[in-house]
């Protein structure tokens, strides 16, 4: 991993030497003529407008979104947003030894830490059938793409390590309702917790961005998930029809509705608790995401969340109360 | 074949000396407490009443729906209905060589007419690597099954080679667009006609009636179809991923919206043409189904009917014409 | 509490000696002319059909809908189904000592332990005046409205404390997702999921049957929760508005959607983590409820659930395999 | 108020010596790097945009919107629009007496002749306990501010006296709802007519402009309403709990629908007039306002209307007819 | 018309000598064989049950459901509701002077008080050419069928004389509106309002019931308007078409939305008044004949109303205080 | 016809001199203050921006979108896209025999073979009195009308003759089902084909543009169809009221839902078929046209089509395998 300052610590008039990734790059000209260099820089934790004016040359013409560069300048204000004034840019070589991925952003949770948690989950399986599909199916190659994989592109979870996380919560919540409810099937719920977005793996891209993939769109992630996870049952001899049929409809009614893509709906007391699980892991982390990055300046308002459906409100009470007398309300 | 007169033949005081499939039984019993078997018996044609006063004691203790009866009695008339009074009755035996699928509806047209037409496609489809996977799919069994098979439980198509019938229907709705469009891809549209029910022969079950399976409910036809058609492409080395995806989606999105259960809509002209074909041929015989069964008496409207979301209207002008002067109308 | 076998464990033959509630009373006369009463008899275990024929001319006169009556008599078996062969009946009386109440479901949990679950968390809120709140609002008689009413008619928690039960839910899981989610104002959360449903202790009636008052159908359990909130906030001096507006809106927007009767829609991570957690509360105890209740015979399918939009399948595998060969499938 | 020629009666190269609100406010650079101040002012008759060039340093460090500005200059055409070209501007002091409510728009209904009309409605309601209720509410500073606000932020009714004007519509379309349906009862009716918006006081802002406060976007103005309701229904012995329930019931369900932020849809006779007329009176204002002023150039119809779903038409038959010859036509 | 005690005012035990239209007639039989007759007869005011054990052998070959017959017999209670015991019955002849039509329920308005009034809203439009189209239409026989007319099948002013009522409502609210708004054309929107629903002449039948003809069901009453409407537009030399367009769509608009049957939505404010104005008093007449007419037994709710989505509420406050002490509440 | 090269088939640096259309028309001005004219300029095959910078007097006073312009300059590129350098241009007159239309996309099929395969269709109508309504209606400046419009402004077949193509297309369709269904009236069937869009020719105008007329705005094509219709069935003596009804029917309900704009739905086995029908030729054209128009650059992806709700996946798989070895794989 590089060594540079995070861009989200940065301030105006600081230094910039850094490896950036491309995130937007426009070749634009203004009225009297000139030819300027339009783009988007950023590494995991922010994002900074930069116009380029000389010596861009080869950067517009093999410079692409999802490249590395790396840049010279300064920190600038412009109508209240803080960009970069280069002074000098080059597209990063091979010898730099620095990679798209690294610029993207990355859960907060430690990676092992979760991997410790998922594993200990699969061992808590008690049935021989499912622990040997979840053990097949979580390995090598597999497994590891899973801990790298966003769970999304942009509303939830939308990081790297994002679908581990994602999935943690998801199956600790229905640990929960097994201990509410001790008729529910807690091998069964708990292994379609741990399969049910696997298909995500395949239906989005993270190396240098993150998005949908060919496959993504025809297809999407819950078939994925279903051919995998039949692929996978093939191969144990004697796996019950009703075992099977029971677990893939876990996988393909987790989005509760047809009109979100479900190809079924629930039908299983463990089916709703998985779609219900993962509406509420899924709706939380967006909405505090969306209530910490999209606030309007000076204010305790998000704009216009569209997939809220309204702006949302960060209700910061002790914060201020604290300016004044937290004391007399707090203690 | 067992020989006998058609249920829809016959009329008031008429002889019954039939087997007869059951669709209905209850054990009953007056307000005067006497017991009697309250039973619906049908052959592939229609299904009459018939209340059962006498000599029940085995068909009550034993006989279920989808069983064959041997019956006799007589056609009477009750309450403006024709029932069955019956005289006597015995569930058939294996000796009596009847089966419950003989008294299924089936599809008016000429089953081995339908077959050829359809091996016809197969072979007009050029590109080597579909008709390969399309011949290791439609044969032997599943080719079996796949004839056989009703293509809804009741809605459309819904009698014995129902699937067959409307498969064929679309394909050739398929092969018209092509004609208008040459720049379709011709081979991929019709193998995904051809493909993209064949999951009923999973999801209905039609031995001595038209039901759901359980894989049905908690899978759907659509998934069925392509893990059947994912396994197949396996075998064949080398099919490129374009088309199986491509293949896939046509399978999937066939169902054109997501409220309709399709788990990815229609994104390519090839799979809008196969989602609006397979709506064509499925509401046309579903209406003019409804339209000739469910008039009411006296009436050239049906009682209301809930997937149409209307009552229908029968248009049989030139019948009324013809009775008075068809000539000076028509010439 | 009235000693007697509970009506659930009852079968064909055994003696009825029971006090039970009146669930539904029809005078009704036969063809031939002679009256009887039609009538649906509980406790809190289950309802039989019985048919009186003698001896009703005070019940039929004075008998009501959530009276209780002295029944002896035997049970018996019509149609599949069992009922109650009355000998005798008359309506209880004072001196009886019993009470409609006790006729209805109630929560399998333990009362007790509910309650001192329920006071630790209001004890495990931190802000001063939130837990005043809480404090004055959870006492007295409101206190024994709100751990004795149900949580619903008929679809979720229906039974005597099943408020209270489903409260404690959502307080744990959203105290899961705080675990998630450090940035969560938690002492704002728990305060919401306390009171979010406190209005059903005046939406609903459930004296001897679940209902809807007049107030629960003309102004809804949300909008006199908020109201009662506030009556309870004026009488605490300085209570923050912000405070204010915020646990108010928590209480409003907790069913999430407009179309689901909040006025509002969640604006505040803590306000999307109510909701999510009272759905996921909700739908699993419905789903568990029905998938026990609504088999079909002889099936693993419910009957058609309207709320649910489907029928439900009961996943009863490790039973099934046990008959079997338990060991060589989960050891 | 402020003695000025109105900005709508102005044209190209009229003077500009004039008191305006500003509606919009950024500071801007050209490409060549000079600063400029983009502004929208306005008075309560128009907006016209205006850019400054020089002397805005005090402007520009602590101008916002809804601020008052003493602007010289000129009208001045630019791309088919007027707009203000500026030689000098500065912010207003106290010492000009000129106040941000004095620039925004207005009914033009006079103000006393509504505030009669609904007083004598208020003397018009025989029932003396709703006529007490009506009297506590509107009195006062409460009744000062139900005369001020606005109805809505933009759509209908959209400026001051605007709830007035909007409160009255509806109880003159009651009254005859009446005169229609003597068995409604009247003096219900009028009371709701009357109070159904009156939480608009709290939702919205309408110091220097119209907004949505926090209160109003958290709890809204029906809940707002009721619970103010509430409040002086308690200050009143022995009001009735049915007619209690009945007017708040009125207050909730005067959205109509659910999906209209209303928790409870019309359930009474009363409601259901009230909810109508609330419509009609909105809708009708709202359409008649579009049509006016947002007619694209040199057609009849407007641009595209969100709420309205549709662009719409003028009609004006008239005036057309009359340039020719309105004789032939109107006589 | 036929003098005889009206249906509504009569009590157990009266004696019945009435004409009475058939309602619903089924030929039933008893357990023990024996044929009855079950029929629903009544009158404008009401109906009642009977059946008819003896002598019914005419009635039952030749008449239907809307043909009058001649009772002899008494009226009897029957499990809670009143029925008749017929000791005689036949149908009636030519001779009886009967009309199955005044057996229908008619408004409680007087005929020619409407008649007057409607005709004198035609004389107030001042536009000459929308006048003379007006006299056009409302004249000799379309006239009387306008006037005898329902404005719907069940739903609202279902009953003779009921278009024409509906009718002056909507008229008399767009005047109030032409009042409110004197820039809306109001010639134009009485015009619309008298014209809109002059199309269910021809969609329904009311000879003996209120039902849809075939061309109400396959056009509709607002293409049947427009097309009357443009035949006797036609007839007028030199209308102009800007006139006949926003008229015509006035007409098709009325319904307000397209999923309510209007082929285009409002797009001028007299297209929006006019679909509120229907709305409006469309509404107010269906909640009030429900919340009389559909009272559960001891209840002031009435049974769930589908086109409402919810049961009603009869608010009669006034009665039930008048009963204890009037004065006390209303002064 | 003019004879210059066509706009889609110059490159960089080629030669313009060219009539163009002029589809878009701005004056502006630059920071520095000097105005240009910003332009669209286009043939029937492609469109251009232009700026033009000197010699734009006249027309900027009197050219407007819809006029031809007569232009001499260069193909230059900017930003990736083509665009003209304008040396001179002027307005085109009388004298230089140009029409705007010639500049509209039109159709690929060749009219006098479409206007033969319709004429011939008009001669296989067998039923006397439809083939008489067709020929009245199909006939001189109607028909030629007819055989010029689009059938839409953008969506599907919106190109000169595209209507004529559009219906063409549907009775070929129609055909086939009448093959598969004998039941079917083919005589209406064909008919209501025929006619279901021939009021577009007074819903859109496209004399320079595509656009809505304020009939098609304020009538729709539906009712103007009908209206058109009936206007020619009058004409006939004694066509049947069943006939006239059915066919009416089949223009009314062609959308097939109401929230299509469809007044009626399709309650006839004709209808359904017709509507089918319809969207199959419509959906098809539309995603084709769009697939090829609307490709993001170096992707087999479109933009976002809103009225397909998704991006759209161009699939050739054909030509990327020529290009390496076709015969591999298609032989």
């Amino acid at each position: 991993m590089i060594k540079q300052t995070e861009l989200n610590t940065l301030s105006k008039n600081d230094k910039i030497d850094h490896f950036l990734l491309i995130r937007r790059i426009d070749l634009r000209s203004t009225k009297s003529g000139s030819d300027f260099l339009s783009t988007e820089l950023g590494d995991k934790t922010a994002s900074l407008n930069a116009n380029i004016w000389e010596g861009f040359a080869e950067l517009a013409a093999r410079g692409k979104v999802g490249d590395v560069v790396k840049v010279e300048g300064t920190v600038e204000e412009y109508q209240g947003s803080l960009q970069i004034r280069v002074s000098s840019v080059r597209l990063a070589t091979e010898g730099d030894g620095v990679y798209p991925r690294d610029f993207l952003p990355e859960s907060k949770r430690n990676l092992n830490e979760m991997k410790n948690e998922f594993n200990q989950r699969i061992r808590s399986v008690s049935n021989r059938l499912l622990k040997k599909l979840l053990t097949q199916i979580f390995k090598e190659e597999r497994f590891e793409q899973f801990c790298l994989a966003p769970a999304g592109k942009s509303w939830h979870h939308a990081y790297i390590h994002g679908l581990l996380e994602h999935t943690l919560e998801i199956i600790k919540i229905c640990e929960l309702m097994c201990e509410f409810h001790s008729d529910l099937n807690r091998d069964l719920l708990i292994s379609g917790a741990m399969l049910h977005d696997i298909g995500k793996i395949e239906e989005l891209s993270y190396d240098s961005a993150f998005d949908y993939t060919d496959k993504g769109k025809l297809v999407g992630h819950i078939v994925i998930a279903s051919n995998l996870v039949w692929d996978e049952i093939k191969k144990i001899p004697d796996f019950p029809v009703e075992l099977e049929n029971n677990l893939i409809h876990l996988i393909l009614s987790h989005q509760g509705k047809l009109e979100h893509a479900s190809p079924v709906i629930p039908k299983t007391a463990e089916a709703i608790a998985l779609y219900q699980a993962d509406e509420l892991s899924a709706k939380v982390n967006a909405y505090k995401n969306a209530v910490e990055s999209e606030l309007k300046a000076d204010s305790n308002w998000t704009r216009f969340i569209p997939l809220a459906d309204t702006d949302l409100h960060k209700f910061n009470f002790t914060d201020r109360s604290e300016e004044k007398s937290k004391k007399s309300l707090f203690d």
